[in-house]
């Protein structure tokens, strides 16, 4: 189909409501004596622009959208929604234009039946990006049967400040691994690249650009104040990434950079995104993100006009794109701009099929398969801080009894993090009903108490969990944090909590002052402490903790993310048999005074350590141990003829487990008109070894890894670097002159 | 003199000696025997290079360079050196160029029978800087009759955030209150601008150039990532106006911005500063700042080439401009570049007279003279944050017995700051040594215990506090930290502490993580209070501090900065009689996990409050409470011919004491296409007034305060702004289209 010609024949109403998306989608349909009936809500925003570009979450089940199992849409409800959506379209517009139906994917489709994955700052510590477009496999094949075409993803979000909220959607605080999980989550979601997107997928709609990771005192949405050198080496890399792997849709930040707002920013959406990058696709806005824009203009058709022309297309939930219309008969806006935006629009429906009625595909994921990469994915990501005279992995044969305590052992919903459907809790699994099933086979006794909440005392909580655990061998204490939004949070206009329990930790707008454990659970460890027996502790959150207070009580310290629905087995797994393979991929303060910690700071000579407290973190990036141990050997460096530099070499588990190790490359570079960071991840591979195996192994930098800002901001090749190859037991390095 | 001609007749080495400033000036003299002579040291420096551009710190006293009253300069000895050593050039050089002698003066100064005044964090909070002004003109004098020509003071650093230990050379977080006292300082230093610098006055120094307050996590020297219009609206304001003063020279700071350090910038200290901005002077390097490029070119021809090419004209102890010699040599660097160079030192030479054989000025500022602007900006800047049930000031009549307790009652050096010589202590005052005073006058009795050190513990200091206080009816706790440097202190090569008494909480390299109030003093309070006695708390401290663990248990509160020779006397005086009228430059924050919390973010929608925090600070820039109180009336906004806004009305002193208010008058920009701050200072008075009092005032703010930068960063006028008129008890704010 000719999409100029369509245009050709379009009203400005019509084309303005191609660029709107301005419903809740839980509102369009209301399910009324086993039917379901669109409603009048939607049909008059039909009526009203003749088209509809985009709906948003129309299957979104959240406390938010109030849609739980019994007003939610199960799969075969939200597919029959989807059809009658788009007949309704069909039969009642003009153009028959059909509607784009965009969804929350953050991790697992924020809707009913569908499989809630670790999130994001989990899926980092597995630093196994193919496992984790696997797992995207899945979530694009569980939106499309539904009827979605768009999934929306953080992917873009590098967190610098684990005060943020949101950092649990950031795979972490580095601009490399990010980019590389950027690579899977699209061609995860969309297939591979450079082809069309078939109906096992959607397109990915890559969140946020830009910078958001560095909003002001870690504020959500807060102001950004970074240079163009700062901004290009950390925020950049991932779109630029993104777009090589052919994402076509991005959702514009909230937050400004030095000054100019991200949704009003034309150097950072035309000049940079598109001219530069060669970015062909649509930008989203954020969820009434233009509204905010409104504050600057005091004028939403100017708003409207400064937003297209700065290179947003399409709206969320907002008052400002609707005056379009406005804008261009009052001559403030050229149609030419406006075409532009509408143009992309229906380029990507019909790059998507939307015009050619492909069937969604009939055949779900199979069960077994998503519970399996789930599982595997939540075993990856969980990285072992500390394991004194060896307590981990628990012996099950001088293992009679355990006692299971704590705020995060038995609590679905604290184990998955924000934008979480309601679940199917018999479907899912606890720390506590992963040990049951394994103390179950081993005929091992288990106890376990709650102990404390996440921030307020339980009453009775400690004496009670003390009193359960005398009798155990061994304590597994799981604390941690938690996102989970219950029927007590209220909601800002966008989605995000405004207040409400005061047991939320992480999330969107639920940002932190204070990083250390709460104090009911350092608390709970210590009373727990006073029974002298082995305590391990399982770390359940969606950011940094400073584990200080707890640390020098604990025999043994997991961190485990948000490990998701079946995150109880694969922490059971961890700690009865399989060795632990996650790296932290955000460095763990040691005080809250110390932010920022990250490791790739800019190195000229300065006091790295404060008079009163190091300067370095308690644990860094990159850090994670193993019930095993490995060595590197036979390392080599060579360069072939493209100029990538081929680092290879031989990797023997030398310990009595199997388990897997992340070899990492860093680079430190020497500019010499530049400072540069300390050094900088450009390349890693996770390698799965039995015990005594060895293995050969090859990692290669591409010439476009060894690229850096030069003074002048122009993009040139590396000259003289020195490489690094370490993993836990091993480091080595050695300066390159890369122009010979 | 033609310094043109001059130079033509300059060798390389003697163009090469003069941007030198290799030695530490206190190691060119040696007395012996009541004798004073030059030493081989000296010597050999000019024959290497038959020409010294500048000596540094020839009259320094402190703990690193190890003068003091015995083996350092009185004045006499002082005048002395300055002759020997320009006798010296004139007889053993080719050509006798004298040299430049520059001195340190942060606040007084660095020199034996000199007089400290309170830092610059402290004259700050005074919100005057005329009185400032009158202080600096009596440091330009004291500099200048030992023969001083070059005062080095740090004016142009806006500290963001407190954890800097350098804050305490800060006048603030605001770029316009920095600003004024910039313009102060320079006249007070050099005399009238556009002037010669007569015999009364030297060549001030502007540090650091630039945005050194905006390092990474408070670390000294850290790196900046800040953008553009972030450097441009905070930090580049106080060198705007320091130049417009007749600022001639300035030095670099050792951080870089985004990724270029400052020595080795040419868009900084070139294109910027000297292009754009018009500056004509000289850059001088920091001490050994020149040998940190090394460790980037790792080649010191290499760093001379890239430090003089980017506008450095002038070294501090490096190992680097020595190779300016053979890089001309070796054809690396054009003696054009080099000759730009030297000229400007000669011209700046020529300037002040130094090829004039001017005379020193004869005499000196009375003492009494010194003493009372001294201890008057001591005074003005003490600020009040609480006075419950007003138990300030003392009343004399119901006061029988007064406690006076804590380790900065009576310890001179800990309320001098950094940078600060060997003092005549009978000529200072302590907090106590003022009391006595006080007390002694209106026949009070007073005792006194330190109670605790600044950090640890005083042995059995707590309860010998709390018995001598038994009897007294009122405590006065002085409290808060210390720059003091001892001889257990270790340098490092630019005389900044490297590790020492662990005591030291503040000053160059005593960065701090905790900002609370140390746990020593924290227990004192605690234990004090016990006695259910009315408690005053005085911080004598280089930066703020968190009150939080003590305010509840002082009835009044008074932060005093570092206040000092004559600070005990100042403090005396407001704790019985003077109203308190200085006001935060700094605010105070509330947590440590609650950085920044400077008053002038930007402002587009976001989250400010923590989820478990609130994201104010305790007390915010611009606070200060007073005996009396005061009224505002009559305000009137009118415009004048030259555009600027006049802002008049009339304020009263409504109270029973007399007192000084600071009128600030704050803006907020609408800009239509960038995120402004939420208020911006442009424009304070203090007004002193008698109880009861009335005045008419006027503040205008100049059309060049009304400045801004658009959204392509071109400065424009601005259109559309919110007037802020504010004291204590009184707000007013008006939107003002300034077009009209």
């Amino acid at each position: 189909m000719n999409m100029i010609k369509l245009l050709q024949k379009m009203t400005l109403k019509e084309k303005v409501g191609q660029l709107n998306q301005r419903l809740y989608g839980w509102e369009i349909y209301e399910k009324k004596a086993g039917s379901i009936f669109l409603t009048e809500k939607f049909k008059k925003e039909v009526q009203r622009w003749g088209s509809i570009g985009c709906i948003y979450g129309v299957f979104r089940s959240d406390p938010w959208s109030g849609k739980n199992q019994e007003t939610g849409l199960s799969i075969g409800e939200a597919k029959q929604v989807s059809s009658l959506v788009q007949d309704y379209l069909k039969k009642n517009t003009r153009l028959g234009i059909p509607t784009f139906l965009s969804e929350e994917c953050p991790h697992g489709h924020q809707a009913l039946d569908s499989l809630t994955t670790p999130t994001n700052s989990t899926v980092g510590m597995s630093w196994n990006p193919l496992l984790y477009q696997k797992l995207q496999q899945i979530v694009a094949r569980e939106l499309r049967i539904k009827g979605a075409h768009l999934g929306l993803i953080s992917t873009l979000d590098v967190s610098r400040d684990p005060r943020w909220g949101r950092t649990e959607e950031c795979y972490g605080e580095d601009p490399f691994l990010t980019s590389q999980f950027t690579i899977a989550a699209v061609e995860g979601l969309q297939g591979k690249p450079n082809q069309k997107i078939d109906n096992q997928h959607v397109l990915a709609v890559l969140k946020h650009f830009a910078a958001q990771g560095s909003g002001m005192g870690g504020h959500n949405s807060g102001p950004v104040g970074i240079g163009q050198r700062e901004f290009r080496e950390i925020h950049l890399p991932p779109m630029i990434q993104g777009i090589k792997q052919g994402a076509q849709m991005t959702m514009a930040a909230y937050n400004d950079i030095d000054g100019i707002p991200c949704h009003g920013n034309g150097q950072l959406l035309n000049e940079l995104l598109r001219d530069e990058l060669g970015f062909t696709g649509a930008v989203m806005a954020d969820g009434c993100a233009l509204d905010r824009l409104v504050e600057i203009t005091e004028d939403p058709i100017q708003a409207a006009v400064w937003a297209i022309k700065s290179g947003v297309d399409i709206s969320l939930w907002d008052e400002v794109f609707p005056h379009l219309e406005t804008a261009i008969e009052q001559g403030a806006l050229s149609e030419k701009i406006l075409d532009t935006a509408v143009l992309r629009v229906l380029n990507l429906k019909n790059k998507m099929g939307l015009f050619e009625d492909i069937m969604a595909p009939t055949e779900d994921v199979p069960l077994l398969e998503k519970k399996l990469t789930a599982t595997q994915m939540a075993k990856e990501s969980i990285v072992l801080l500390k394991n004194e005279r060896q307590v981990l992995p628990l012996s099950q044969s001088q293992l009679n009894s355990l006692a299971v305590i704590g705020p995060n052992a038995h609590s679905l919903y604290n184990q998955l993090g924000d934008y979480t459907p309601f679940k199917n809790e018999r479907e899912c699994s606890t720390v506590l009903e992963g040990l049951q099933q394994k103390c179950k086979e081993n005929h091992i006794d288990i106890v376990y108490h709650q102990g404390s909440n996440i921030v307020s005392k339980l009453p009775d909580g400690i004496s009670q969990a003390v009193r359960v655990s005398k009798e155990a061998d061994k304590i597994i204490v799981v604390l941690g944090g938690s996102s989970a939004r219950d029927f007590t949070t209220q909601f800002d206009a966008n989605g995000a909590a405004l207040s409400g329990s005061n047991e939320m930790t992480s999330g969107e707008n639920i940002d932190l002052a204070d990083l250390r454990i709460p104090k009911a659970q350092v608390e709970l460890v210590k009373e727990l402490s006073n029974l002298g027996k082995p305590m391990i502790g399982v770390f359940i959150q969606g950011r940094p903790h400073i584990l200080s207070e707890v640390e020098p009580y604990l025999d043994a310290i997991l961190v485990a993310g948000y490990p998701g629905e079946h995150g109880g087995e694969a922490i059971a797994s961890i700690l009865f048999e399989e060795s632990p393979s996650g790296k932290l991929t955000m460095s763990i303060p040691r005080h809250n005074g110390q932010l920022p910690v990250y490791y790739n700071y800019r190195e000229i000579a300065f006091k790295k350590d404060y008079a009163d407290n190091p300067g370095k973190p308690d644990f860094p990036f990159g850090y994670g141990l193993s019930y095993t141990t490995f060595s590197l050997n036979e390392l080599l460096i060579a360069r072939n003829d493209s100029n990538a530099l081929i680092i290879s070499g031989t990797i023997t588990n030398t310990g009595s487990y199997a388990g897997a190790e992340v070899i990492q490359i860093y680079i430190k570079s020497h500019q010499k008109k530049v400072v540069t960071r300390v050094k900088e991840l450009k390349g890693f591979k996770k390698i799965q070894l039995e015990a005594k195996e060895t293995k050969n192994f090859e990692i290669s930098l591409d010439s476009e890894d060894l690229m850096e800002l030069n003074e002048r901001l122009e993009t040139k090749k590396m000259q003289d670097i020195t490489l690094i190859i370490e993993c836990t037991e091993n480091y080595f390095e050695q300066r390159i002159d890369l122009i010979k």
